[in-house]
């Protein structure tokens, strides 16, 4: 009998006063968790905190413990209020200098002319971390036990997924099915409830919408197995047949 | 003297599972954040967790104690999924049930006739909630002492703000300066790190970017005072003129 995967979580840890401050739209979330969602491991928590030390070292060190994988974003580059990779380091107990294998790839990426001190600071993370390659813009994020920490630039983070893969050990992979009606909530909640007592394997959510001036409700089936979400589906289709409401 | 007003700060509950699975991208944290911003609130934190009793309920009870202000969005529509109320109900230990004056709102809203289960289950919540009114879609959001508690729709969200300005009382509002240069971070860390430490009551932050091809950085000076930003402002005027770096 091949054993049965286990499920395997994630959190993510926004560092970023601008996205606090209602200046910067976060983006990275919905790119992070969908390519979590193809290597099996379901993103449960999501915090934003500040640009403090305090903040992150005690956010990081209390939820570390209660998922599988962490990942931070922000707070890497060279400026003074990039404090992510002195405060890992310090939720860590580590020694916060130098790291060899970082100063080696900077130095290389910018030439020994311009290699200036906000450069250097790159390079600075826990010494004994783990690197993250960084294929757009050459300073990379760093890995320590659980943590990855990722910058906050949308297009340099994706850069640096692919690279991840193999360091990421999923589950079972979460599927899903979605079925759009031409219907409001209330209409479907009272069956929809039942259907969701019957299929207690299965997560459904039911998410109304507007769209060209025009309502409607998603149906989101989420499960780890195909035949539960088929059994699911058509569970729904008797009921929408019934009362005559359309699939979009 | 006048007396100084104090910090006023608060923090979001994003209550979602469609947000956390990367099917919808979050918009809300930005319009919130600035809306608070213009009644002096400074958002200090975000949480997005999982539909689910338990994580509603810690999450609520450890938080609002900690910030002035809370603010849920989501899970307070008709169907099985949406378990909000209920559970800040039972943070809460009030009781969950028809509150009247939301009831009363939903069967002028949908007439008698159409007021369905469905629909019934919007005017429940902690019985002795204030209510927020929404002039969008008729069901009411609500209040329990400093938790308030919002739909996750953002155009429903939104029109329900206005009506709320006068139930929170901020403290001084946060002013904010952007300044746009044609360099890299790396460029401008050294000084801008000395000018951080001699202006210690403003908050600088410094933000990359691309954009039609060309790279930049984002200053964002914030303050609660006008010529803390002045001075602020006129160091890093100093600085970038000397290494004639330009504005945009």
């Amino acid at each position: 009998m091949k054993k049965a995967k286990k499920k395997v979580n994630a959190a993510i840890v926004i560092i970023g006063n601008e996205i606090l401050s209602g200046r910067t739209q976060d983006v990275n979330v919905v790119v992070l968790s969908k390519w979590l969602n193809t290597l099996g491991v379901k993103l449960e928590e999501v915090r934003v905190i500040p640009d403090k030390e305090n903040s992150i070292i005690s956010t990081v060190n209390e939820i570390r413990k209660k998922f599988n994988y962490i990942f931070t974003t922000g707070g890497i580059g060279p400026t003074h209020d990039d404090i992510t990779s002195k405060s890992i380091a310090k939720a860590f107990n580590l020694t916060y200098g130098f790291h060899k294998g970082a100063y080696n790839i900077l130095v290389k990426y910018y030439g020994k002319k311009k290699f200036n001190a906000g450069r250097k600071k790159m390079a600075k993370m826990p010494d004994t971390a783990s690197l993250i390659l960084n294929p757009s813009s050459g300073a990379p994020g760093f890995i320590v036990k659980n943590v990855f920490c990722l910058p906050g630039v949308p297009s340099i983070l994706k850069s640096m997924l692919g690279g991840l893969n193999y360091k990421i050990k999923g589950g079972k992979k979460i599927l899903s099915k979605n079925i759009i009606l031409r219907t409001v909530e209330s209409e479907i909640a009272k069956p929809l409830e039942k259907i969701q007592k019957k299929n207690k394997k299965v997560e459904i959510g039911s998410y109304p919408f507007f769209k060209h001036g025009k309502i409607g409700v998603s149906i989101v089936l989420r499960a780890e197995n195909k035949n539960l979400i088929f059994n699911c589906e058509q569970g729904i289709k008797k009921f929408i047949k019934k009362k005559s409401i359309k699939i979009l």
